[in-house]
């Protein structure tokens, strides 16, 4: 028998179905919600979509998204200019800088190195990261990039790209996360945080 | 420190924020998504949010969503309009007609009698039900409420407001979901499924 759902009504949950973690039943529970709710709360979330793309830039020494180019980060004189930070996506650098661990400027690279995914070098913001540490005298570069395999590599890849006497390139430690119970912990996990272990001295840990 | 996220992108969070099983993660999760989606999935996803309410009306006569007035379930002659199908939502009203055991005509409340979230009879579509039973000569109300102690209350009201000598109010069968393993049920429905049970007959289950 014909669905009985008005056309307006399928299309939505069409579209909601198409975003992540958004299955079928929620995104028809979603569009009822809406169709159910006040209409200056339909209307505001149109205009948030709809107005994403019309006032977000992209940061072209950066890669980060901002409103405006350079984004505030990177004029920002207060920062560490010559410590610079790669990501693989704001998110990550989000999550970084509100640890209120790092004050230097970032690198987008939107995306890891993935050759299972056809995600090579030339997919990402890597020729841009190589001008920056010519052009900007960088003193170091942490690639905090996942602890994956896929992160891994392109911290091993940006190695090799960036090779150079005074260039610092590092990575973020391994270890246990704040909280954490080892009976839980993976054995890799546990295996690097046995190897990176540290001397417990009269300020350790610093900052916990 | 500020948050380096952009205006338009925090709005965007805050909306998708603002929805039912969306929290603040998947919320960034959905805007940072878009952000990199193609725009024409961000337009599409934008007019189908914006246009809901323009081209949705809701029928005059059973209260469902639908593209005109009186909608399409309505206007079908070959529809048994005396046999009147009481539902919660538009969402109920679906799935029985997905389930293919139902030809009569329906009725949605937008809501069930729930007196500790001051829903009462008044703030739902009961007045426009008792008005339907005596102008359109039904022969049967089946109360399609929930199968919960609102919905039980609900038939119960719906039962008293309809009272009539020719006229059958029907409450749908309690028991055990197809597939299910008896193991797993709760108690009262095994309960419900002990006293509703019936003699096995040469043609039991029908259309199982």
């Amino acid at each position: 028998m014909p669905d009985p759902i008005p056309r307006p009504i399928t299309r939505l949950i069409e579209e909601f179905g198409r975003l992540p973690t958004i299955g079928p039943k929620t995104a028809q529970r979603l569009a009822f919600f809406l169709l159910r709710a006040p209409a200056a709360q339909v209307a505001a979330l149109g205009a948030a979509v709809t107005g994403l793309r019309e006032h977000v830039v992209t940061c072209a020494r950066c890669g980060n998204y901002a409103d405006q180019d350079p984004c505030s980060i990177c004029c920002d004189p207060t920062r560490d200019q010559q410590l610079l930070c790669v990501v693989e996506d704001p998110l990550d650098l989000l999550a970084i800088e509100r640890s209120g661990g790092f004050n230097g400027v970032y690198h987008v690279l939107h995306g890891v190195i993935a050759p299972l995914d056809g995600v090579g070098p030339d997919e990402l913001n890597l020729s841009a990261l190589a001008q920056r540490v010519r052009r900007e005298g960088l003193r170091e570069v942490i690639v905090a990039t996942n602890a994956s395999i896929e992160g891994d590599a392109t911290a091993a890849y940006i190695n090799g790209l960036l090779e150079a006497d005074s260039l610092v390139v590092s990575r973020l430690a391994r270890g246990l996360a704040r909280g954490g119970d080892i009976e839980y912990v993976d054995a890799a996990t546990i295996a690097m945080a046995l190897e990176g272990r540290s001397r417990v001295a009269d300020d350790w840990p610093s900052g916990v």
